[in-house]
């Protein structure tokens, strides 16, 4: 039995309807709609108050466990379908499914959804399916990790940038390399996501040997975890150094370019001003 | 004369207090604090809980005026110094005086204060007067225009990505061309912030032939007006075609890489899911 849910429905129904009376009757949105909610950080305070909206009025809301455990009390009573990490086809196929019956579906990913996150695959599934027109599709931003750890850094950002992931799971690493080469010769401040895992621990090895053929050692990299949330830890070192902190999954890395500089307060890039 | 201003100091202070005085008096923080605020897309629904939570803390805002009349209600009956472009430079250091006479000041930013934004030049600025020990400051991150367009888009980022400013009032133009040129090498999706002002017209033209040499005509391209703000336009068309559609300086052009492709309904940039 599919019920409802509990938000705007008055609570699970008694009756056994099947699905295809649920969706004809008018259970306070008969039409469904389906939400990819950026949560940012991880930090509530960090997420936008349209993410919070969205995942108050939402019925059901799915996501890897440890994202949805975060939400605490924002998420309370509602149906909660939640699974492990690596499951993100199977995830996007049971909200894609909510979603068709008429439920208010809310899909949570950490960041923004859009970065590496949960926003492909659903909307690649919604495609596939051919279900772009049978509910609504809401993508809600979120501050991905380049931008929070940019900002516990100083200004680290703040002009032309490459983001690079350097997990090889869905990528070929002969690509990544590529990317990073010609990150390094355009100068641009660059991100690493999903630097290192327990299994992956040479390609920021390779990303450093790179970087080092264009880029002086000095070159200044800062390196976040946990940034903009609970035990955020924030080093500032250079090109030279940085292998000898940690550096895992949960962690951001990010190499300045040839303008940046450190301070003893802030790692900053300049844009140009003349000061 | 300066007074408290009027959060928690028990509004305007009658008396004409030298500055000196003010610093002296507990005013509620003794210890002034300076936080350049990201205010997202513009919406205030995009803005995160953080940013709204200092800016009714705050004393004193300071900021373009126009994004200063955005805040509304939120600012309302604060000190309040604002500015019109490119008045940046004098922006911030009229906020580090003012935190370092004790008051808690909140320099606000659109987008991401951290990318071309306000946090730079603040930064800059704190550092090279030596303030950086006098006042407490952190950087409130905020959703920038590469994601708020790629959301609204679908999911057009979702893999290693560039952005790159078409401005060269504060870059040399070619090493902005250096840029372009490596990132369309790279098959970075690649975002352009700045891309026309009235004064710019060519380089949007450069970059499109730029990415003509390295990528198919058939490349998609996402315009993006106003992204997640009152008066959203959104256009999905190719690198062939896009400057058939008005572009400007509220705008962002997001073109795909290799792997992306438009839907009926969107914009994605597969991650690489076998689905």
């Amino acid at each position: 039995m599919r019920t409802c849910g509990n938000s705007g429905c008055g609570g699970n129904l008694a009756v056994d309807f099947t699905k295809e009376e649920i969706r004809k009757s008018d259970c306070g949105h008969s039409r469904g709609k389906l939400a990819v909610v950026g949560m940012g950080p991880g930090d509530p305070d960090q997420m936008s108050l349209r993410a919070y909206k969205v995942l108050q009025e939402a019925d059901v809301i799915i996501g890897y466990k440890t994202y949805i455990d975060l939400l605490g009390e924002l998420v309370k009573g509602k149906e909660i379908v939640s699974s492990g990490m690596k499951r993100e086809i199977e995830r996007s196929r049971i909200a894609i499914e909510m979603a068709a019956e008429g439920k208010y579906v809310a899909v949570v990913s950490s960041g923004d959804p859009g970065i590496y996150g949960m926003a492909g695959i659903t909307l690649e599934l919604v495609e596939k399916q051919g279900m772009g027109n049978k509910f609504d599709v809401e993508i809600v931003p979120g501050i991905t990790s380049a931008n929070a750890a940019a900002s516990s850094l100083g200004a680290a950002l703040m002009h032309d940038f490459a983001v690079i992931s350097l997990s090889d799971l869905l990528t070929p690493w002969e690509l990544i390399e590529k990317r990073l080469e010609l990150a390094a010769q355009a100068d641009f401040v660059t991100v690493l996501y999903n630097p290192v895992s327990k299994k992956r621990t040479e390609q920021i090895r390779t990303a450093r040997e790179i970087f080092l053929k264009h880029k002086s050692p000095a070159t200044p990299v800062g390196i976040v975890r946990n940034a903009k949330r609970g035990g955020e830890e924030i080093t500032r070192t250079d090109l030279e150094h940085f292998l000898e902190y940690p550096i895992d999954m949960f962690t951001v890395v990010l190499i300045g370019n040839s303008q940046t500089y450190n301070t003893e307060n802030f790692m900053l890039t300049p844009r140009g001003y003349k000061v």
